[in-house]
């Protein structure tokens, strides 16, 4: 039961890495290839590879080569299952908030049991 | 510059594990006693509170013990923080459609040059 969304697992990991996010957002002003998303980062080739790979397991980023040129695009789609996972808890504790207000507007303003008659 | 945002890397992480989720899922119902949260899930209480902690120092979770219970709740402000990192990569990724498909809507229909005149 607990490992009904193991994709959901994968894309949280991702975002988990500083350098994995500067990714992300890279790729989402459009596609890139691996050596332009390399560029602001202080590390290896390879090392951007496999950060690439990380993404790509996840289901956030995919890659297509052409020629020698491997470029990388952002799943949109991929994004927002992550996105309404935590939306959908957020919106449940509100909607909760919500009904609490609503109980304690309906209720009478009796005088406190206890009060001076 | 990659590491101004370490409570993003802890919420990821933290949402990043099926059991984790699962209490997150719980907490967005109400607050709950660690036992409350243990009960569906198939581990130790020490296990338990091993998640827990690691949901608390990624902000997302609270937690406060009054007399032996220690009730825990969620902090939709964290929540929150870390959707609206995912909501704003994706906002920006469709804004660029948006301006691509104007870009497109505005050229003049000509006809292909090479096309046979």
């Amino acid at each position: 039961m607990l490992n009904q969304s193991p994709s959901l697992d994968l894309m949280f990991q991702a975002l988990a890495d500083p350098t994995r996010r500067v990714m992300v957002e890279r790729l989402s002003r459009g596609p890139a290839p691996v050596s332009e998303l390399a560029k602001p980062l202080a590390m290896s080739l390879s090392a951007v590879v496999q950060h690439l790979q990380e993404l790509q397991a996840s289901g956030l980023v995919r890659s297509e080569k052409v020629g020698r040129v491997r470029t990388c695009r952002i799943d949109p789609a991929a994004l927002r299952i992550a996105e309404e996972w935590i939306a959908a808890r957020r919106a449940i504790w509100e909607r909760r908030l919500d009904r609490l207000g609503e109980f304690l507007a309906a209720q009478p303003d009796e005088p406190n049991q206890g009060s001076k008659s």
